[in-house]
C-alpha cells in the first residue's frame, strides 16, 4: 500500500508543471494550506480536510455534534498554521442510510458552534448518499497578511523549536475511550475533550505571527515527530529535540501507565492534536513563552533546536543518548 | 429518509443567521456556488462537489482517469453556472485498500487533463483511507465579474427559457453502459462519452454572460425538470416548457427505444449533464441561439417561457395538454 506522504509527493510532482506557470500561487501543494496572491496583492488561504468514519472517528465514541466540530477544527487549524485567519467554509457530506436527519442537524450544530467561536461562516456545500460510512469533507478559505504568512520551509539553523500545549493528549483521549474504562475516561476528561472537540489555535497563531519573528510553522495533526520531519525536509535543515523538555501532560501519562503504553509515543506519533509547532530565533524564545503564557491559558515550550541538515533529526534522551526522530507519524495508509 | 433538497433548505436556515450578518457574501447556500465579495470589490466563486463510488460512479464502467475527469467537470460546471471562471481546485480523496497507487495516478491524470483545458490548477488536497468505497471531494475556486454574475433567482416573467446541448445524454450513456450491450454502447458512443467524460460549459458560459443580458442561470446536474423548479422557486415565477421543443438527442432516443424507456424522461430527470439552463429576454432569444451556434459546435434551444408564479410550472405536450413539471430529479436520498 502506498503511504500518504509518498502519494502527496507524487501528486505534487504531477501538478507541478501547471502550478509553476501560475504566478498567482504563493504556496502550493505540500504545506498545511495553499496560498493565493490576488492581483491587488491580498493573500487567500485555502485548505481541505476529509474525515472518514472508521478512520478519523468512530460513532461509538463520537456524537454527530462532535464529528461536525472536529471536521471544522481540522480545517481551521490548517489555516492557523499558515498564520492566517479562517473566514468561510464549504461542506461536502456523504451520508449513509443509517444516519437520520436529526443526526445531520447535530453535525451542523457542532460545525456552527465552532465556526461561531471564530466568526467563520458556512457558505455552501454538497450532500450526497454514501454506501459506506459517513464522510465529511470541508474546505476552509481565509486570509493571511503577506508579512504573517508562515511556511514549513522557513526554519533557520539555530532556531528554537517551540510548541503550544501538550500534544499526545488527543491520542491519550482516544486510548481512554477505547479502553471503555469509565473511571479512566473520567480521570482524563480533558484529554478526551481534546480528542472529541479540539480547539484550533487560531487566536494563538494570530497573536504569535503579529508579535514575533517566527520562521517555519506547522500544525501537529500527524504527531510531533512527523511534523518536525516535514519542517526539516522542506527547510533543508536538521533538528534535535530533548526528551526531558517534551510537554507531555499528566493525563497522557496516566492513560499510558494504565494501558502500559508510552506517553512519549502519544506525543511523538499520536496525531490530531492541532497544536502549533514552530521555529523562531533563539534570542526570542523566552520572550515568546513568557508573553504567550500571560495572554493565553496555554503554555509554549521550547523543545529543541534547528541544526544543519547534515546533522540529521534527533531525539536526545535523558541519558544524553540520541536516537533518530523518525516520521512514523499517523499514516492512514498503514 | 430525508431528501437532499429538504436537507439543503434545513442547512441553509441553520446557517442563515451567521451568513446574514456577513457582509462579504454576495451569494450564499442554495445556488450552484457561493460568491464572496472582497474589500476591493472583486468577486470570488467557491463550490464543492463530492463523488461517491456506487452513487455517482461505478468502477465497472468508469476508469480512474474518467472518475478524476468527471469530479473536476462537476465543479467547473458549477462555477460556469454562476457566470464565473474557475482558476484553482483542491482535492480530498478517501482511498479504499483495493485501490493501487497506479489507480490514483490515473485519477490525477484525468483531473489534470480537464484542468489543463481550462487553465485550472490543482493547488492542494487531502488523502486519506476509506473503509468503504472511493470518495473524491473537490472544491473549485474562481472569479466572476459582478456584472456577469448569474443567480438562480433572477428569472423574469416573459423570459425565454434556453438550454445548451441535449440533456439526457448522460443518463442514456449510463443506461447503455448498464445494458452491457456492446453494439448499443458503440452506437451511442457520444452519449457514453458525455456520461464518462463530460465537458463543463466554461467557455460557453463566458461567451453568453459577456455577450447577452441573461437573467437566471443554473447547470443541469439534477435533470432539467429539477433545475427549472429551482429557478422558478428562487425567482418566484412559474414556467411552461414545450415537449416538441425539447432537444433530445438521436442517441438518447436510440437507447430509450432499445431499453423500452422514455427519452423525455432521460431529458427531464436524468441528471449529470452539465449543460446550462438559463433565461433571457424573449426579444434576444433568436440572436442568442444564432450567435452561439456560429461560435460553438453546440446548439442552444429555446424550450419555453417564464410565467407568473401563480400559473405554476408546466410541460405542454404535443396535443396541447399540460402536465405538471415536477422536480422528481435525481435525488441521491431516494
Amino acid at each position: 500500500m502506498i503511504g500518504e506522504f509518498e502519494l502527496i509527493a507524487k501528486i505534487a510532482s504531477m501538478s507541478k508543471a501547471s502550478a509553476a506557470v501560475n504566478r498567482g500561487l504563493a504556496v502550493g501543494i505540500g504545506d498545511d494550506a495553499a496560498v493565493i496572491r490576488s492581483e491587488s496583492g491580498d493573500y487567500s488561504v485555502i485548505t481541505t480536510d476529509m474525515l472518514v468514519e472508521g478512520v478519523h472517528f468512530d460513532l461509538q465514541y463520537f456524537t454527530f455534534y462532535e464529528i461536525g466540530w472536529r471536521a471544522v477544527a481540522a480545517n481551521l487549524s490548517d489555516v492557523a498554521a499558515m498564520g492566517g485567519k479562517p473566514i468561510y467554509i464549504v461542506v461536502a457530506i456523504a451520508i449513509p442510510q443509517k444516519v437520520e436527519a436529526v443526526n445531520i442537524e447535530a453535525l451542523y450544530a457542532g460545525m456552527n458552534a465552532l465556526c461561531k467561536q471564530f466568526d467563520v461562516v458556512i457558505i455552501g456545500g454538497d450532500t450526497t448518499f454514501s454506501l459506506g460510512g459517513l464522510t465529511v469533507s470541508i474546505t476552509a478559505l481565509g486570509t493571511v497578511l503577506p508579512e504573517h504568512l508562515k511556511k514549513r520551509s522557513a526554519a533557520m539553523v539555530g532556531d528554537s523549536i517551540l510548541l503550544t500545549g501538550t500534544p499526545g493528549d488527543s491520542k491519550a483521549g482516544l486510548q481512554a475511550l477505547r479502553s471503555q474504562d469509565g473511571q479512566l475516561i473520567k480521570a482524563c476528561a480533558s484529554a478526551v475533550r481534546k480528542h472529541l472537540t479540539p480547539l484550533p489555535r487560531v487566536a494563538e497563531s494570530a497573536f504569535l505571527v503579529s508579535s514575533f519573528p517566527l520562521n517555519a510553522m506547522i500544525d501537529v495533526s500527524d504527531g510531533v515527530a512527523s511534523e518536525l520531519n516535514h519542517i526539516c525536509k522542506q527547510s533543508k535543515v536538521g533538528a534535535v529535540i530533548y526528551q526531558n523538555k517534551l510537554p507531555v501532560s499528566a493525563q497522557a501519562k496516566i492513560v499510558a501507565a494504565e494501558l502500559t503504553q508510552k506517553s512519549d509515543d502519544y506525543f511523538l506519533n499520536g496525531g490530531e492534536d492541532f497544536e502549533l509547532l514552530f521555529t523562531a530565533p533563539k534570542t526570542r524564545a523566552n520572550d515568546i513563552c513568557l508573553q504567550f503564557s500571560q495572554r493565553f491559558e496555554l503554555e509554549i515550550t521550547e523543545i529543541g533546536t534547528i541544526l544543519p541538515a547534515e546533522q540529521g533529526i534527533w531525539l536526545e534522551h535523558d541519558n544524553g543518548q540520541r536516537t533518530e526522530c523518525a516520521a512514523t507519524g499517523w499514516n492512514h495508509f498503514q
